[in-house]
């Protein structure tokens, strides 16, 4: 059996990562990207260059687009999109569940068949077993195709039939990266301060996601269910680590003020009656008034 | 022979279940609390309950404390000031390394030998193998009570002699608790807004926890090398991710103002000529000018 012929569109770090991958798993790998010289390293490895996106879309039946927003996708595809129709349209970006059923919209209007889907990894880890994609949308694309797409990541997940489900995951799930890194960035700023290496509290800090890690379940029960009052660590104990802020801003001149905001959220849930509530009662306040 | 007596004073619910562990293990177990009647579980299960924080420092060699602060627990061990000569304090709140050291200082004129330590983990992971504490200060206390303390936890580790190690890494590994949450929280209200359950988000974010622990130690070599030209995720990728806050509020009606302030931080570490650069280069813009 031939492996299916796919086509990658984008060749920035995650797109590379992405041909890459094909490219090795031993499919027939059509790639193209604006800036052409980016697409070198894969031609070296076995990959077809496409003289334009057109060539490329028309060159397999499966097309994976890594472009940085949805908007930057359809106007790359501009020029191809004549050529889309019959085909299987993939798209790997992070963005809006807006923008996904825009650019469903799009793709049904042009005939092809639409999977939006989601990268939840580094580009360093396509291709890895446990490296998870999910993708929401045209529920026949993805059974088609499953094989081809596992190639990027072992656990590879279809959400549901709506297209923007997967972007839908991607924001909720994203929201955890920029604060978590901010918060061990900051860490790192203070002991370095102290002159000590930054790599001794990597060991510490590693334990201290796992021990969230677990706590997540928990959390989640206490939303769904709607019911705060078995808490584990309350709001009222986040409460006092507004003054630790201060503390470490002198201790280490750290800039800790971006945490301002957090504190403000926990206060707003103790002044809601939560002071005594899990801290997962944040999430009530975060709900905007309808 | 026998398990050394330990005093627990102070049982909210990380000293409950300290005392509890020490109870279990065998040790001679005495207890404390302001609200005396917190006390009562831990008499059914075998401690010793003394009438007075006096008479609970006079009743072991080894004194572990879990207040909420410094400041309260030199206040609460005031009236046991003259008992606490010759025995070893250890503490296991959250605080600032310079309470730590304000801590020191007093046991220190009062004859007592300091050890200042925190419990990296929640009340129920206390006395499971994995749990980590960490200790700094006096490292002689540290060797004699070695034994008892990991009583608390298997991963019970010395930081070095200076009394405010341990309060300074507590902070700084503690920076990523409250933003990872309040992430994790804000996806949730997405997620629910689209009426999907919490839950089935869980594994995901677990999942990505287990990569940004993996990204840690590649951002500690970056930050401490400070190289940060070998980006494999960039402060400009970071950069569209403020356009995607906006989109969510509109989707989910979330609010997500408190994200604001971690945009800013991203936009100066571009302006400051790190767009090209990792997204560890936000430790340069976290550090105030001296
Ligand atoms: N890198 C990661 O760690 C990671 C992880 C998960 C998800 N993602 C997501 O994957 C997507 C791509 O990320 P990346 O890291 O590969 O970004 P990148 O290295 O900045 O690459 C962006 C790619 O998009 C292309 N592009 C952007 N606008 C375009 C336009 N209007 N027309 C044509 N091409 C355009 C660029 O082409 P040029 O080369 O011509 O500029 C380049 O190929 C993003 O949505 C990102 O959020 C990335
Ligand atoms: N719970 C966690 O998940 C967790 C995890 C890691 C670290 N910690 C740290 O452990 C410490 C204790 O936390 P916790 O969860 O046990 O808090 P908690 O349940 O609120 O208990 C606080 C304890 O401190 C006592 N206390 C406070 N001020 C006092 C004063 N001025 N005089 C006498 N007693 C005083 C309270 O006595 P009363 O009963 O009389 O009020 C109570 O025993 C904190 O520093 C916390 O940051 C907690």
């Amino acid at each position: 059996m031939t492996a299916t012929p796919v086509t990658v569109i984008g060749l920035g770090s995650m797109g590379t990562a992405l041909a890459g991958a094909f490219t090795r798993a031993g499919h027939p790998t059509t790639v193209w990207n604006r800036t052409a010289a980016k697409a070198a390293p894969l031609v070296a490895v076995g990959a077809a260059h496409a003289r334009s996106v057109g060539d490329a879309v028309a060159a397999s039946p499966l097309i994976v687009t890594c472009l940085t927003t949805f908007d930057d996708t359809r106007s790359a595809l501009g020029p191809a999109a004549a050529r889309l129709r019959g085909r299987a349209l993939v798209t790997l970006n992070s963005g809006s569940p807006a923008g996904a059923r825009e650019t469903a919209a799009w793709a049904g209007g042009l005939g092809a068949r639409f999977l939006a889907g989601a990268v939840k990894n580094v580009p360093s880890a396509v291709g890895a077993p446990d490296t998870l994609l999910y993708y929401s949308g045209d529920r026949s694309v993805f059974e088609e195709f499953e094989t081809t797409l596992r190639v990027l990541g072992g656990d590879t997940v279809h959400l549901g039939g709506d297209s923007d489900l997967a972007a839908l995951y991607e924001m909720a799930v994203g929201a955890m990266l920029l604060p978590a890194l901010t918060g061990f960035f900051q860490g790192a700023a203070a002991v370095q301060a102290r002159g000590l290496e930054v790599s001794s509290m990597v060991r510490f800090a590693g334990k201290w996601l796992d021990m969230i890690k677990d706590l997540l379940p928990v959390y989640a029960r206490e939303i769904d269910g709607g019911d705060y009052t078995d808490a584990a660590s309350s709001v009222n104990l986040f409460l006092t680590g507004a003054a630790h802020d201060a503390e470490l801003t002198e201790e280490t001149n750290v800039d800790t003020a971006w945490l301002a905001p957090l504190h403000d959220l926990v206060r707003r849930a103790a002044e809601a009656g939560h002071g005594d509530h899990s801290i997962s009662a944040l999430t009530e306040v975060l709900r905007k008034p309808a």
